[in-house]
């Protein structure tokens, strides 16, 4: 039986521990948060305790942690838990700063753990049936990459400011998509951006448009295009144009219900947010990382994804800043 | 905490175990199943007791039942679970005898238990969306109901004799859906059929190709066309024509890849049968289920709509066999 | 250079006109109406002359007739052509009678001229890919076929008193495409009908929405549903389900442009009615008459097939008017 | 009536022909081609005379010209048409030289005469429809535009060689449709490309494959890919986020039908080329200039388009050639 700590019993570690405990051979043991109540109602919950970070760390019968807790917490307790042995999952991103990134690596690799990074669209049914039909050469050689990340609405701008940012904060995701799927390092990176759904955004020196442009070495092109707004709900696609041919991820809709009327022909919206369109992939990263666990394989998504991902996020942040082409 | 003995340990029973031990407040107590090792896995499975059928009705404590053991069974365990006081969800149909089915009908009223027929169709999210729109008006009063309903593939000749026939092994769920969906009596009844895809179905007796022509009460339209072979897996669409409009419910994917070649441009083939088409329904009905019988609502789906079904399929059958229009 | 009589200069006419005089080696040499006025607008338009039937008739140099006036004048006008020599293009029906339009057959044989009738749909591009990939067996054999055929509104009731009938007047293009669609007898007929839409249409002894059952003498089955009035639009679609798959021909959009917004994502309705939808379907089917007699091959769609409709149309209404299961 | 001469009997000189005939009110009369044999089968099919460029140009009674030679002639073409009075439709680009376009549009300016440049995906039903939707605020205010514009091959080298590079040659339709859809000026352009589909592209010094990054004024932002090969055909889309939504311009299909079988659901590839795809929009652009000149009203996409077309090619051309941010 593994035993777990969960860090964060905000969102996504409700989402985290409802995935946890649905793992065979696997036992949600700790809940961990600053807000003890928070903490107790999850635990409760999922037969759980609440505990403290030292005391989950020092028990030796605990395998595993998951990290879903703030970004500022991830690196520490990335390092205390390598130190302590224990396997790693953890919340993109692995820090805000690439060296501190970078150093929690390394101390991964020291210990010897797994650390696996919460990059969950691999694991989302049509991006991961796309990656292996591209992969099993479907439509021959990627060529090109255009991707469509845009959320619902902006978060509060509170958020905003400590976020690092709209390329280390929303196109993380998107940076380690162009990686998963062309298969190749970038060469340049261009990245502009505007604030065009709210000032208040601009206030914290922040944009919330952006369109990036990166190149790779073998001369592939991806343009990624993310809004913080989108009225019609969060939309999440991408499309590989290859030599032979064109793979399309689309978004997921509630329901297949069309109605025709004397006004048009309509559809369901796309899954609204990230919970309801990522809630298989969430499910399926974590049965990922006990399953590679359990059978000593690596996990999909490592720590040096994390790294790798938001190099790129720094690389975009200094092309938009400075207005110029960032090379890598 | 509600106690439940389930009936059958096969493939919808095994839907069924994992759906009851998910409901908050509800408990698998005991598994029932003729089979022995089969019961004793799955209750191994979901920490349940493997029960004989008396063991099961005489324990006070077991509030439901939920029974997915064979056709044949149903009648009986019905009674039975209805005289001993116990809840009863009960897979369709409830019988393939008409009088018997209302005997059980009968026995249920008298008892005073609730009695939901499985038909997961009505809790399938696209159909039950397209019924919920429906009911709002936002097409006017319905006018005609068209249904596709076909299989992947027949099942075994030895499983089409005790079937009952297509009209009621397969389409019942069709009829249901007529009902739900117009809301309106069946005054006449047409049925045609034809063996097209295998002579072997012919050999027992059966069609496997059928077109079923509903007039209602009120004028209104239903034509139903089923196949038990669809090549490019389980089609599952119907539409309503209504006064201002039309409401269609499609076929689910598993993904929402799009491929476009030289060849032509691709998605998926619908899910591939019942139990991944209505993995979301059977969930939903047994929560629904439970969640009727802690709020004493009644239940959506009960043992007088699985009666009215049959009383469809059986004129259906009529129809087919004396080759007339048949008037209820 | 052939010459060309066109009979009837309303709405349909002015289609045929503008269709006669864009094929190379044809000339668009008379218009006949009643309505002198219609006839000398159209004529003017296209640098033909206005004259008489008789006038027509009598002029050696006409090789051809379109025959697009009001279904009554069709059989007179077929006979006089035939006797005259003139090969013959005439809108569907033939007549309303079927004795009738037996003998018009009879006098096309006897006379040696060339005889389509207007089943446009076979020339629509949608439909006509459709039938040639069934054709090259993509989907094996055929099995069952599904019509939607949907009419935006209802014509006036005075309209419907000379119709003959909605399954003479509407569905006799849907007998046609199930005719050359499934390429089989069909062996019975079924035919129910309601009044939904406006209670004038049962006035005059009609109904607006009808379902109806084909079985073919090789068992095949067809269902056809109609309404006189779908809010969307034109409604013309049809699936055929085969051993190896299935085709489904859909409709038409004015254009391709989509709108996600908060309320839903949406496209264009179908084109709105026969004139929009069939634009093209009408073009080619004349552009297959003249290419027909230019070379030498028979018609596509012959006066014999025109009678087969009817025929189909006349089981139809007895079938629905007797309320019993016609056999052919 | 307004007679006309048209210049270029080759592919896009034979549509231009077959649409000026079909206009009211408007004589082709005069063919000039260097090719003697095209021009003279070309004025044959439709009744025209050919004559030479200054024949044609000394003729008062020609009141108009349309240009579809290659080229390198436009710009000596407009500026004698203008000499010479004629009103003046002239193919894309004006020219590959920005100072001769330039002057071109400043000799039309001179001669008072109208001068259209023919970007027909202005004409498009999809593309027409979906500006017009924009216009009138569907979706609020642009704030996004991302283009898809890809062929589906490339030309022969023979033809890169003269033909300004692809910036030139192909985005030069793109980048109207960003100056018409976002209706703001470019304040910085960005682009890049590589050579990916055939190496040959590359010994001219040109590129295959690019993506374009434009930002204007306002802020708004337009991505643009490209390139010169998909398997699939023709494709041409385009999409715009506004504040209250997303409109999309989608493909058109050869026709509408699915096919369903073991492997997958299917639909046509996008109709191959220009000349299918866009076959409505050169009827409709041609329609439309003869009717401006007609009422006396405006074209919708002047000179001065096409110059402003021009100058955001080079610009690209610039960003490419030196690796920068051009700033315009």
């Amino acid at each position: 039986m593994m035993e777990v700590a969960l860090f964060g019993a905000g969102r996504i570690g409700k989402i985290h521990a409802g995935n946890v405990v649905r793992q065979p051979g696997v036992r949600l043991r700790y809940v961990v948060d600053v807000d003890g109540a928070a903490a107790g109602a999850l635990a409760a919950a999922h037969g759980a305790q609440v505990a403290t970070a030292d005391a989950a760390f020092a028990d030796k019968s605990v395998g595993a942690v998951v990290i879903g807790s703030s970004t500022d917490t991830h690196a520490d307790l990335i390092v205390r838990a390598a130190a302590a042995g224990k396997e790693i999952f953890c919340e993109k991103p692995v820090d805000l700063a690439f060296d501190r990134a970078r150093t929690c690596a390394a101390a991964v690799k020291r210990a010897g753990v797994a650390c696996m990074i919460g990059f969950q669209r691999r694991f989302d049914p049509t991006f991961a049936a796309l990656k292996e039909r591209l992969a099993a050469g479907e439509i021959g050689e990627p060529e090109m990459l255009v991707v469509t990340s845009r959320d619902p609405g902006a978060p509060p701008v509170d958020y905003l400011k400590r976020s690092g940012g709209i390329f280390r904060d929303m196109l993380i995701h998107d940076f380690d998509v162009f990686r998963w799927i062309l298969a190749d390092d970038a060469a340049t990176v261009y990245a502009t951006g505007s604030v065009l759904t709210d000032p208040a955004v601009g206030t914290v020196g922040d944009v919330d448009s952006t369109a990036v442009t990166i190149c790779t070495r073998r001369g592939r092109l991806a343009l990624i295009n993310t809004s913080r707004r989108a009225a019609y709900g969060y939309d999440q696609r991408f499309e590989v144009l290859g030599s032979k041919g064109m793979l399309q991820a689309g978004n997921h809709k509630p329901t297949e219900v069309t109605s025709a009327t004397s006004a048009n022909v309509s559809q369901d919206k796309p899954e609204h947010f990230f919970l309801e369109r990522y809630r298989a992939a969430y499910a399926l990263e974590l049965a990922h990382f006990f399953d590679a666990l359990a059978t000593g394989k690596a996990v999909r998504t490592s720590i040096d994804d994390g790294v790798a991902a938001l190099e790129l996020a720094d690389a975009a942040t200094t092309s938009w800043r400075e207005k110029r082409i960032v090379e890598l």
